[in-house]
């Protein structure tokens, strides 16, 4: 284990109503501080009102200002917060050892912004994938603003940080996965793959997309099928495709 | 023609390559001046090395406090921009004309986020959709932020400001076309509709989603298919998912 990750901290905000409202619901997740606007009060009495969790605590009242000086002022924390245990950080292998579930997973090769990510995360969580794996580095902390892009969908998807991208899509190929990479410059299409075996996909930086080692560990390269002279989505907009894609084959496929 | 759109500027600044590059390259586009760090002269020779646009003007060589003086501390403009004329206004009955144009539209309900919008002109870009409709009031301006985010393809998809977007609803509704809301509480799925016809997609805002008037147009109400529990994306993903799902369709149909 290196330095960085001895230092660093294990507790963090989550701000923003769905992603609040989703740490409070979630079992695994200890709560330390949970602050409300007085004005959110039905925030509050909703949640409680619908949960069998008895755990959550009452919030603390606070003004503006207090969130302000917590998260500045473009933070877009709807009112309410939650101060967080972050969620015991969860292995590949660990993942590997249930080899009924074939959801796919999501790898992103050095994806560098954290509303691309917290927005893959949510259709992760909607069309079924088992796990977000990043890179070590080159990667963005788990932040509050990536908490509140992913709405609730932290509490759901694992985020799984590995060293080495490449050695870890070896690791699933291994256990019977066969790794996809998007690439708009591919002749082949996502959706002439059959999509309903174990697949991992590896979506690239926002820049420079799949670095040259990530590409030749993909068994497919693909494009996304679409008739447009402009061929290119977000990061986060490629994986949602993706997902979907391979979502909607699973559920025909069985 | 109210005040505010008098006094509306009618140049902007685009940055970010991929937005340079469509602006520079659009000849549609009037371009007043262009800027570049000295470290990207290749953009440029690549630029006019591949375009028989010979009116690409000569790029001005500024430093980085020049670009940190007009965008601010924040704004990824990548070492290079455009000072433009805003593209000639496009009404909805212009379009319209055209009646053998079967690519759909995409409504937008108060959609507030710029960064989503121009993700969803990118995805509209890349699946054939016709126009994106904004409302007049609500709607944010279009700015070097929101050109960023759509990558290049403000150049190519018309956005249209409307002032009541039921209305607007209606009128395409007379010229034959389907209206489709998403609603994530629908019971009906998106893949179930036959989607080869002409239609109008409806979004609703990030928070709240649709509005009542809204809904009340709508010929169908749906929501995405996913096996997720957690039934939520934002509006850019949803829109993208939409697109692609009509765009497999009309391509299969035809």
């Amino acid at each position: 284990m290196n330095k960085k990750r001895i230092l660093k901290k294990d507790t963090m905000w989550i701000y923003g109503k769905h992603a609040t409202k989703a740490a409070l619901l979630n079992p695994k997740r200890e709560i330390l501080k949970f602050i409300l606007l007085e004005s959110n009060k039905n925030f509050f009495q909703e949640i409680s009102g619908t949960s069998k969790n008895t755990n959550i605590p009452s919030p603390e009242f606070v003004d503006k200002n207090y969130f302000q000086t917590l998260f500045g002022k473009e933070a877009t924390h709807q009112g309410c917060a939650v101060l967080v245990k972050k969620l015991e950080e969860i292995f590949l292998e660990e993942l590997l050892r249930n080899k009924n579930d074939n959801r796919p997973f999501i790898f992103l090769d050095q994806v560098a912004d954290p509303q691309n990510i917290g927005s893959i995360l949510r259709a992760a969580a909607v069309f079924g994938a088992r796990a977000v794996v990043i890179t070590e580095d080159h990667s963005p902390e788990i932040t509050p603003a990536l908490a509140k892009a992913a709405s609730g969908a932290l509490e759901s998807i694992p985020i799984i940080r590995v060293i080495n991208l490449v050695h870890s899509i070896n690791i699933l190929k291994k256990h019977g996965f066969w790794s996809v990479g998007l690439d708009e410059r591919s002749e082949k299409k996502l959706d002439e793959v059959d999509l309903r075996e174990k697949f991992v996909f590896i979506i690239g930086n926002e820049g420079s997309g799949l670095r040259r080692l990530s590409k030749e560990a993909c068994d497919f390269i693909v494009q996304l099928p679409g008739p447009g002279i402009f061929t290119t989505l977000n990061a986060a907009q490629a994986a949602t495709v993706t997902l979907y894609e391979s979502s909607k084959q699973r559920m025909k496929g069985n």
